[in-house]
């Protein structure tokens, strides 16, 4: 079988094993001689793969005990609404930091409910840093603070903690379970599960009670966190397949040593391209050190007219998905939780002998 | 291996093939090396695998020309709140039909937005039967007419079209794809995937184009049908195994001679269980005749103190989730398209031996 490397920012890569136990589980789950797919949600059976879900993101994410977790639908996109639908009101003032496309996407969609102060943006930069946050115009009246940790597109991250005196909530989407994070330090964080927990069509939020209690009590049930959460994520049906898969995830990252040992991994991966990009004079990336994202890595080449023939010839090599996004052009390898350290050697490999024929230099 | 039959609700049985083709694809997808889930919803491999099951879905539901179709995510139950936020303002009248449960979840979400004229509801009778149109009280200013053809606790269903001067929208959650239906006679239908067209976290909506032009601008752009329509269903990343396997679903009933065919097997397998129901005094379904559901049906046990022990006897003989949902009681046989015949055949069988065996008579 031809080996190949996928460098897709999502739905992306998973780990291998996952693929095979829930293929298995597709024909046979637990031995019932039922699909997974086709058991109620109400269960016994799936009530367990439920539970163990849970508990397993609680574990691994160390989330504390004074927070929920749900698993809902819809994505970050319908996050962008339930978030201001759920903590906000016509008169209420929101401040929103502007970091990339996601972050103006999570602002224009809030701006439909309440009065949005964006307190800093690099857009003017086309996103390459993260405003300092002495710049930052926080509005103390906010009812929330927003930000997003990692942009996807742009491949910028902020992976500080910030203080707040008022609540922090989070779009992690791309960047949840790649390393450390202090939950103690949001009140609301949310994340797509289709980068590192699981398939397309499964959100987690993770939310303090205490806040959670501010919720709006008259909005539509199924975007009300309250009743989604007094519903333990069951306010109808949910996406049953995807939820067991992360199950599987949460299990494999605790097997391989959790969230501290798969970021000193993600680290490392990320030095190793980085630190070929900077050196080479053929590919860039614009973003500042100190904020680039170790999940997605953009990257221009010299000459934009040497882009289809670069991809072109990363597909023969099996280095798949490496177009960047519309919106910026250019490359970007997004290199989550599953993608091994050998995909990134064999990319930089690649992008080494690219560079030596096309330039006639290079190392 | 043990032989089951899966009588759920939903999620429910599926056609076994298509479980088979869904598995394979999990671990390797087009031959690509990739798993389906890994790949991304803006590749080549998966655009084609999107497209062709909208195409599919509109030849086998035989979707006309001005209309739309949309593959969302959310369930019926976001639908219930989609509708009236796409539709209504504050004072806008629209009329609803109370017949079951999901009528009820429905009216109560879109209370939070207009103001429901309740057209007839058969409640007091505990849902039996639908109430007469001659009783109806339409109100003519109505933005739109909502009715659930099928209602799937009650076994409850509507299906001969009904004549209406305002738009009609009908959830088809456990009914659709079952029977033909004529959707000139309808302006938005909605459906939850996760009875005859795959797995949960998927919502069909099939929306006339002409009414789609009358839906609100000003309303969030993951909940907007206009925005939804206008991105192809990809506004944002859409649940793609569950696109996937649902095309697939299609397929198999195409190629299985369609609605039409299929319609006729669901009458045949709905008559055997009920008129079996009839013939006997120790079972009973207390839905008028007219208005019986042939995807869901539910029966009581002359003695419920005797429902543990049928449930616990038909497991063995691997009859699996026949328990009546929860605010009926009893219990409930969904025989969807994928249930085999024999699957009823072996139903009425042990009902007839369980019956013998439990009061000595029977058949």
């Amino acid at each position: 079988m031809r080996k190949v490397h996928n460098y897709s920012a999502g739905p992306c890569i998973l780990p291998q094993q996952v693929f095979e136990q829930a293929s298995k589980s597709i024909e046979n789950f637990n031995d019932l001689n039922l699909s997974l797919i086709e058991i109620s949600h109400r269960s016994k059976d799936f009530i367990e793969v439920m539970e163990e879900a849970r508990s397993l993101v609680k574990e691994v994410l160390n989330v504390p005990e004074n927070y929920d977790v749900l698993f809902l639908q819809g994505g970050a996109t319908l996050q962008f609404t339930s978030v201001p639908l759920n903590f906000t009101k016509k008169s209420s003032i929101v401040s929103y930091l502007n970091t990339g496309l996601w972050s103006k996407k999570a602002i224009k969609a809030a701006s439909k409910y309440a009065s949005v102060n964006v307190v800093a943006s690099s857009e003017e930069s086309n996103y390459t840093y993260v405003p300092s946050t002495q710049e930052w115009r926080v509005d103390s009246d906010s009812i929330y603070f927003h930000y997003v940790m990692n942009e996807t597109i742009q491949g910028l991250a902020m992976r500080d903690p910030i203080s707040s005196e008022i609540p922090v909530i989070c779009d992690m989407s791309s960047c949840i379970l790649s390393e450390e994070v202090d939950f103690h330090n949001f009140d609301l964080v949310y994340a797509g599960a289709q980068k590192n927990i699981g398939p397309a069509g499964l959100t987690l939020v993770i939310i303090k009670k205490d806040f959670l209690e501010k919720a709006n009590e008259d909005i539509p049930d199924i975007l009300s966190y309250k009743k989604n959460s007094q519903a333990g994520s069951m306010l109808n049906t949910p996406p049953t397949f995807a939820w067991y898969l992360a199950g599987k995830v949460f299990k494999w990252l605790l097997k391989k040593g959790g969230v501290k040992s798969i970021q000193k991994e993600n680290e490392k991966k990320a030095k190793l391209l980085y630190d070929f990009i900077d050196s080479s004079s053929f590919y860039s990336n614009p973003v500042d050190k100190e904020y680039r994202s170790i999940m997605n890595v953009p990257f221009l080449l010299d000459n934009e007219n040497a882009d289809s023939l670069f991809l072109e010839k990363a597909e023969i090599k099996g280095l798949l998905n490496l177009q960047g996004h519309r919106s910026v052009g250019g490359m970007r390898a997004s290199i989550y939780n599953a993608t091994p350290f050998e995909a990134v050697e064999d990319l930089v490999s690649f992008m080494s002998d690219f560079e030596r024929s096309y330039t006639g230099n290079g190392k």
